[in-house]
């Protein structure tokens, strides 16, 4: 069944089912000119909205749409995951072309409520209308924290340690495989391939981190390490070097590299959409963190270096030289093809 | 210059700048993961969110970016006036071809800022991405209102006046003159063209008739009044009569329906985004709720009909006689056409 022949209405209506799950504090949710809730007491809110479009962040037949629903609210979870928060309601406008099947919506809006039910999210409200052109999503998501205690991305100091929760490139080595094989011949590509359409966003992580007061600064990784990096350094004012030695290689991703001739530090350094978390902790406290944290999840953050009183980001590589990093990540107005992820070869045989 | 030429982040940083107008409760703008701010204490928060897209809302050169900017803030903050609420916060998702000029899209931020600075609205974050088609604008907006204050569609019982704050189908036919004449030719064919183009919320009538209690329901004017009053008696479930005569009669669109041969009733109940709101009053108190309204803004609501128990909405005609009132307002997905309103004419000589 097409979307125009159950209309707008008949399709909110279909939507609507199920948006609540957790009732407290919500006056009005789906079905007036706004909603309406109780902020809850002794909390700062925190929201976040990102769009995802058709053609830049996703092509049609290669996703799902459930895992393009669960994918569009992760992504803002994983916001509010950078600032220590806990996820409280969603909000999703669509533009959808009218010829696309009912079916397919209702399987995008299952994997939102699949996403945000493992999350305790609320949908609370959107917007439909119709495209001319690409599919559009664009999610709105609130958020609360313990009043005063968001984690900023500006609250990094010279000599501080930073570490990151996630084997980065992953997700881009997936996004590579999609692109140019479109199915995992085995496990490790599977894993890679789950990386890029299914990321996981790390509430539990980002909480723990800024509840105990070990993140001074925090940041998603959405663009890319070196990217996202820079975003921290400039808001604090500061300036990084990494370690090459100390950045986590995962095994799926170097065989990965090595099959298809990529360069494996380009895909960690500068592919997106990891959406681990990268965070500062104060030099004195990195043992307790690296402690607390493993008691509490059963693995450790990696430690790939430290901030600096000198700005720019720098690489120290295995050898003891120095490069200079600059962002290669994603540039939505710039980046004349599909998706972020720079693709460099390694210089291979003729 | 393009959009690809200064990239996402240097156009960020162009709009970034005079977002925050009302510090007060603002512990993060845009810059971070997501913004921080202190709920006001004793109220509840409202939030809404509106997609509007390029050649489903408006047409490139139809429409100037800067009165796009104002248009697509208004029609979210008419959503927080008809909940009876006070704008606080927007956040704004734009997703732009990237060839589109600079200056265009810093007009469109102009636009955003006069209409959010003219309500105490800060503008506290966003998303910014490309588009392979139209360009797509989604405004997400909080308001506040004080606890347990919020008029719902759902308030409504049988045997209530209803009131509308505008005389509707003016937006319409000034939709109607963009699309077929181009440019007004005197001054009541401009005021036409301004209700379509650069509408005005009602945040201080809604917030008026909220906190006196004189508003049992409320909803705004956006599909049209048929449709808008059919949410509403469907919320509320109860029906209503609305009374030819009462039906208040622009003489500009008058004047225009009759030069263009359109038919005027139509218009006036089913012409889409008038913005002005529609809302239900207990019998007993309409005449202190006219009284003070005019006394607070200089002119009155002007009463339209009333709820009932019978469901079903009814036009009583001059003549007595009562005819079945069906919503024939906009539906993006069963609408192939561009824009909303259905554009009757009358039967004429041949």
């Amino acid at each position: 069944m097409k979307l125009k022949d159950v209309g707008e209405f008949g399709f909110i209506h279909r939507i609507r089912k199920g948006g609540v799950i957790r009732p407290e504090g919500v006056v009005q949710g789906i079905g007036d000119d706004a909603s309406v809730f109780e902020p809850p007491p002794g909390h700062h809110l925190i929201l976040t909205t990102d769009m995802l479009v058709e053609g830049v962040h996703f092509l049609e037949g290669r996703i799902s749409m459930r895992l393009l629903g669960r994918k569009s609210l992760a992504v803002n979870l994983s916001d509010i995951a950078a600032m220590g928060g806990d996820p409280l309601d969603a909000y999703i406008s669509l533009a959808a072309p009218p010829h696309r099947e009912v079916e397919d919506l209702e399987a995008l809006y299952e994997g939102l409520r699949e996403m945000a039910s493992s999350y305790g999210v609320n949908l609370l409200g959107g917007d439909t209308t119709r495209s001319p052109g690409p599919l559009v999503i664009n999610v709105a998501l609130l958020g609360k924290v313990p009043r005063g205690g968001a984690v900023l991305r500006s609250g990094a100091r010279p000599g501080e340690s930073l570490y990151i929760t996630t084997r980065p490139g992953k997700a881009a080595a997936g996004l590579h495989l999609l692109l140019h094989e479109g199915r995992p011949r085995q496990d490790g590509e599977e894993r890679l391939l789950r990386a890029h359409l299914d990321p996981v966003p790390q509430i539990q992580e980002g909480r723990f981190l800024a509840r105990e007061g070990f993140a001074r600064a925090m940041i998603d990784l959405s663009d890319g390490l070196v990217s996202d990096l820079a975003h921290l350094c400039a808001a604090s004012g500061v300036g990084a070097s990494i370690e090459e030695a100390l950045l986590p290689v995962s095994e799926d991703l170097k065989a990965y590299a090595q099959r298809e001739r990529l360069d494996l530090y380009s895909l960690i350094l500068h592919g997106g959409e990891d959406y681990g978390l990268l965070f500062s902790v104060q030099r004195d406290r990195t043992e307790e963190m690296e402690r607390r944290f493993e008691e509490r999840f059963g693995w450790r953050p990696w430690l790939v270096g430290e901030t600096t009183e000198e700005t720019g980001i720098f690489l120290i590589r295995e050898d003891g030289s120095r490069q200079s990093l600059a962002p290669e990540g994603w540039d939505h107005f710039r980046t004349s093809g599909f998706f972020k992820t720079p693709f460099s070869r390694r210089p291979g045989p003729k």
